[in-house]
């Protein structure tokens, strides 16, 4: 989606371990790009089953109601409707990826505006859409809640039975003793900070179109991102054995974290075809999609740090509300990172983290692109800067000393190996001009601060400002079963091509590619002549999917494994067909000769192939590759090293205030990442690109208005993305790294894009104009009443000071080792 | 199609090694039973891709012409059409499987009405048939041969000019010392037989669907029987790679040999799909079926044999005149097998057998069940029955007297391992009743010689005949690249369900269900837990697909290898949750228990495979298996064991034949097989009842006249099909066989099931009214015309005795060891 600067690419330095590598490193045709240019990607939309009938969903009006009877008879009766169902046709199991919380369709009650409460598959969309307003639902309303503290409150309404104070999750981690720490402190600051629901707005909405045979295996041909976990999830929802459930996924356009199977799309969908005899198929309509997907959790952040005078951060105690929304999906693990893992990357060793996730009768949320990170991010890298601020340092000295370097433990149990995070600090700050800038805008603002605002209309038009923030994410996490890995199969074909046959699909940034890069790479053959399979659960090995920042470094990790075997039974082959030993033996380009005898007898891979058919009765060249990182499940004390690698990044920005109206305007972004060896720059850049704008649309213009529960303005008209237009001049590094345990040196780089955008700016705000917004998202009106209220009060905004008496007051009691509930 | 005779289940006698067995041997539903009762299954022309255009195809009206030009811009212009093809946008490759003579389109000459011109795809059936009309070809008519021996002839027109004498194929093959061996016989016999093109008639008729990508990948959905044959055949005709191609096997609505991707359906589909940008299908109606598949080439056969007054045979000189038509397809290797199988199943050692395979202008023939066998049969089985008859033996003792039993080498070197065709033999003889019959007929007959036709009423309708034929078939045949091998991966799934991932693909008969029963069996998990892949060259591995009835024996081995790695590595994991030793470990059922104690712990497969992930780093329990024959490709002089085993049978029929028309009605069939162990009783029944169907229309109802090369009634209204009411009462049974190379001692039984019925119907005949018919089909007029000719010169119609005089003038010198052309 957004063009990229021409430069980039050449600025790209040398690949700490890439020398001497064809593929990895270097930038190719994606492989599916083709078919995404000419418009002929099979997208769900495209795929087309004779008797395909569309079907739509009705959805609860009511934040929570009791469901007293839902007649579908008049429904029923329309012509050209094949089916309908409600909660009725259920087998009435609640699902859920960490927590089974709800029902394919509502059963008994809804608990937010939008919930699915029946569905219609009729011959067309009109007549699906007609058959809906003939349902009739008798609704008894309940009192509802909106608020987490207020839903925790003794008699607020419960929304599951299940779960007194409405609390999905809430667990109290404490390392060290953070309040010995903060009392020992030169400067302990207290703030609070807000973040917002975002929505993924996936150009691309979510949709299914599912099949169901009369022998009972059901095929459903999603976007999905995670088709073995959709396959589970289906499957228990709808009391099917997982053997009975092939889900085959189509082209995606766009995930986020948001094509993860953890809505109800596909299971109504398969509801109705199992019901019709006929294939069903449920495209989301935009507005569908803002009621019904699961999107990133808004966030209440208290956060208190102590600092000695020298910027050593000396301990954190932090409480953290998460808005659940009615149903978990992955937002309770979402709120959990933002609790913790923003600690692997400082030295610190005591902190308290405390969270509580809450159901309220809003939408129920789930995975986003950071995961959590982002929410953090915006909390402690503000709280670097405000005590940089007041004790008159260097905020990115401030940084520079508490980050992590490479083989660090951190004090979750997250074991770093490779780090540059430092490195990316300072090249982010060169790259935003960090020194002189700040150098100008001090003696600037010491003016101001004797001479008040300086009003001239240059002035008005320039008051610039710079911020940094910083960010670590996961190359994959280990949640699920006590497994992280990859498995897939790679195939030489007869003609010397390679397949690789991968479940772990492409959701757009060019998975597929890298696996295909690393294939090549391995292999010693052209990189056109590998070819990634569609996911699909009847016949891939099974994958976990595109979540986590996983696919380059989990999957790529696989391939690799897969391919070094190919390449062993290759050479062991052709050893026998140039009377050499395999160890003699190179690979380039497809053609095998023997090392140091380049005019040599020579045998192509194909050759290889073929012969291998007839010469081991039919074996093919083939080999399965698994890998699962050398990560951990966390303990009870969520204690562990939760992934196999950590992907860092700082990104900078400058931007312009206008102090008379708040409006800013982005000037420069740029961004320094430790993604270890990229391995496709393009895509990676890419990543970066498309996570700053996402960023920035988190950062200041994508907020949902809810009205007594209702969303207001469900659509693109109301909830704002940036566009391109928003986007400012982009420019950015991947600074030498080599990650031990990563595919020829790779880690993640997937999400990490959007983790520091909007500390960074609100940094830069600050910079600019001296005065600090704490809520997402960062809008001219905030910065206008800002700079109004420090203009009528002499506040700025800035954390409070908290005084040895208060933390002696505050001083708590409780676990000092961790505990969770 | 043919009703299963209740009892004959019933009367399957025990499996020599399947006592114990809990799946094996026992009838299951078919894999693919409820798709096909409930009319889902997806046949080719049932799957529809968004956008797809109907394609048609121009062929030739004449026998044999030049092309001068090709006009297609009217048919351009046609409104709907969207690409019309010609020779010109070939690659101009010649392709074919055995031999390289077609090309997918005609290039420079037709060879025959019907020859393939040009294609259109249009946006309905309707427009490209108008589009045929408009396209102008003109023709330079050559002269056209029709006879085999006429086109052998000097100045006979030549069809392809690489090939002198239009012989496509000529070998001689002598072993021992034929003309010594019949100078030393006791009775020598002549004779010619002649037999007819046989179209396949399936139900379904061929049918492609093809889809071609911008980046160059072509898939196509065939309802062929070897998709990866169709895969190198297509790549190779359109120069595209290997890779490249993907050929996708939909249900498959009967093959018997024609859907083996011999014809140009799928090359001229796909270069429409090219041309187009859009997905193409060529469905053949039942007309192009007749003027563009590759039926059995008729043949005529001479032979000789000598005989012992004991009844042995001596020797056999047998010449094989087949007529290939315009293209080989695969026309010559059966005809190859007609002039050498036959002789595996008897014990003489001195034959010569000589093959003419003659280019006509008439349609290319090609693979039909059987595969060359029914036309030897149709020989062989009546000399035996004539010499049986001068010899004054019971033509049933002769035959057990010069039938092979196990452990035997054919003098062409094909290795006999299990062989019960002698109890074949006994069976089918006693079912029919043979004894009582032979004694009763013959007092009769020897009355009749002195009274002349009786003329009684109840006499004409009482000429009660009984005739036996028996014959043998491969179980697989080695031709293709030394490699006759399958190859499959068996898998199971978290939820311990298991899949097999074949290539080889189901054409009908149950050969998938046949896998699922082997991979059960071995596995101990229930048969209903078991499912089979579609057979799909991008997602299984390499597998020659469904011919030379090697299903059941060759894919089955490699089943049953993988399947036998799949358990091993569940009880190897099971042990250690059980805490025993795997060997000490059962499987029944799905459930694991150590043996001796079903009380104690259990676990499921499921179980297995769900800790496997986990336990495993993400290996699936999951195993390729591969099998290849123990046989080998014959040599230069046509001598090796082709084959990995051999199946026998032996058929007998009761007609009754009214004198004064002609007209015979079959009263009884039976058939005896040796089979190996039976693993789907249903299925192999019907292979047999199938088999004898086709073999009735074979041998009484199907002929197509052709006029100057063109068909005479390419429908079902002219060239007539067997239906049920021409199908006498059927009653079989399998002879208790063990084949100790097969899986669970299998072998095939694909095609068998008609190779005798000709020659047993011919040998009834006789029995029933004295005269021989020599000539396919064998129709009432012939009978009536025969018993007429018979009155007038008391010629019955059987071989005529070769005198000492003669065979000495005929000795020939010449290759004594073998040889080929």
């Amino acid at each position: 989606m957004m063009p990229r600067p021409p430069a980039t690419g050449d600025q790209l330095p040398a690949l700490a371990d890439g020398e001497g590598t064809s593929v990895v490193g270097h930038n190719v045709p994606r492989v599916d790009a083709i078919e995404k240019v000419t418009g002929t990607a099979q997208y769900v939309a495209d795929v087309r089953l004779p008797g395909m009938l569309e079907g739509r969903i009705l959805r609860s009006p009511y934040p929570h109601a009791r469901i007293r009877s839902v007649d579908t008879s008049r429904a029923e009766r329309l012509p050209g409707v094949i089916a309908v169902v409600t909660g009725e046709d259920t087998p009435k199991r609640k699902w859920g990826s960490f927590q089974k919380d709800q029902y394919p369709l509502a059963v008994d009650k809804v608990r937010y505006v939008g919930d699915e409460v029946a569905a219609v598959a009729a011959i067309d969309e009109a007549t699906a859409e007609e058959a809906l307003s003939l349902i009739d639902v008798d609704y008894e309303l309940l009192p509802a809640v909106f608020d987490p503290e207020e839903a925790m409150r003794p008699n607020a309404p419960l929304i599951h039975d299940d779960k007194p104070g409405n609390l999905a999750l809430h667990f109290v981690v404490v390392r060290g003793d953070p309040d010995a720490k903060l009392l020992a402190s030169d400067l302990v600051l207290e703030d609070t900070f807000e973040t917002r629901i975002q929505w993924h707005a996936a150009m691309e909405t979510i949709g299914s179109l599912a099949q169901f045979s009369p022998s009972g295996k059901l095929t459903v041909y999603m976007n999905t991102a995670t088709i073995f976990m959709a396959r589970t999830r289906i499957a228990w929802a709808l009391d099917l054995n997982m053997s009975d459930v092939r889900v085959i996924q189509t082209a995606v356009g766009g995930a986020f974290g948001g094509k993860s199977c953890d809505d109800n799309n596909a299971m109504i969908c398969s509801l109705l075809a199992m019901k019709a005899g006929r294939p069903v198929r449920i495209i989301n309509s935009r507005e569908d999609e803002f009621l019904s997907t699961r999107p990133r959790p808004a966030m209440k952040l208290w956060v208190r740090m102590g600092f000695m005078n020298d910027g050593t951060i000396t301990a954190k105690d932090l409480k953290v509300i998460a808005d659940n929304g009615a149903y978990s999906a992955k937002g309770a693990a979402v709120a959990g990172v933002t609790a913790l893992r923003h600690d692997t990357m400082y030295l610190y060793k005591d902190v308290r983290s405390e969270l509580y996730v809450v159901h309220t009768n809003k939408i129920g949320t789930g995975a986003f692109r950071g995961f959590g990170n982002p929410e953090a991010a915006f909390a402690i890298d503000q709280m670097i800067d405000m005590a940089a601020e007041r004790l008159g340092l260097d905020p990115v000295e401030m940084t520079l000393k508490n980050t992590i370097g490479p083989n660090h433990t951190s004090i979750h149990g997250n074991r770093v190996l490779s780090c540059e995070l430092k490195e990316c600090v300072r090249q982010a700050a060169d790259m935003v001009g960090w020194g002189e800038h700040q150098a100008l805008c001090h003696s600037e603002r010491s003016e101001e601060s004797v001479t008040g605002t300086d009003a001239s209309p240059e002035a008005r038009h320039d008051k610039k400002g710079i911020g940094l923030a910083s960010s670590v994410h996961v190359s994959g996490k280990r949640h699920f079963g006590d497994y992280d890995g990859s498995s897939m199969v790679v195939n030489v074909n007869l003609d010397g091509k390679v397949h690789i046959w991968s479940g772990e699909g492409e959701t757009g940034p060019g998975a597929n590619t890298v696996l295909a890069q690393i294939a090549a790479e391995e292999l010693g053959v052209p990189f056109a002549d590998v070819s990634v399979s569609v996911a699909d659960t009847d016949t891939t090995t099974y994958a976990q999917g595109s979540y986590a920042s996983r696919s380059a470094y989990i999957a790529g990790n696989a391939v690799r494994d897969a391919a070094q075997k190919v390449r062993a039974e290759i050479l062991e082959l052709a050893a026998g067909m140039l009377e050499a030993l395999p160890e003699d033996l190179a690979i380039e380009e497809g053609v095998i000769s023997v090392k140091g005898n380049p005019a040599g007898k020579t045998v192509t891979v194909g050759d290889v192939a073929m012969s291998a058919l007839y010469r081991r009765g039919g074996k093919p060249i083939s080999a399965l590759g698994i890998w699962d990182p050398p990560s951990e499940v966390q303990d009870e004390h969520r204690y562990g090293n939760e992934s196999g690698s950590y992907n860092f990044c700082s990104h900078a920005v400058e931007l312009a205030v206008d102090p008379q109206t708040g409006q800013f305007k982005l000037l420069n972004y740029v961004a320094a990442s430790d993604a270890g060896t990229v391995i496709f720059p393009m895509g990676a850049e890419g990543q970066n690109e498309g996570g700053a704008a996402q960023g920035l649309g988190y950062a200041f213009t994508e907020e949902m208005h809810f009205d007594d529960g209702r969303p207001l303005g469900p659509n693109f008209g109301d909830y704002k993305l940036p566009c391109i237009a928003d986007m400012p001049p982009f420019r950015q590094v991947f600074v030498p790294s080599y990650e031990p345990t990563g595919p020829l040196g790779a880690k993640g780089i997937g999400e990490i894009g959007l983790d520091p955008t909007a500390p960074a700016i609100a940094n830069a705000i600050y910079d600019a104009v001296g005065v600090r917004i704490k809520t997402l998202p960062i809008t001219p009106e905030k910065v206008l009443w800002a700079l109004q209220e420090k203009e009528r009060t002499g506040h700025d905004g800035s954390a409070r000071i908290v005084t040895r008496e208060q933390l002696l007051a505050d001083r708590r009691p409780g676990p000092t080792s961790g505990g969770s509930h």
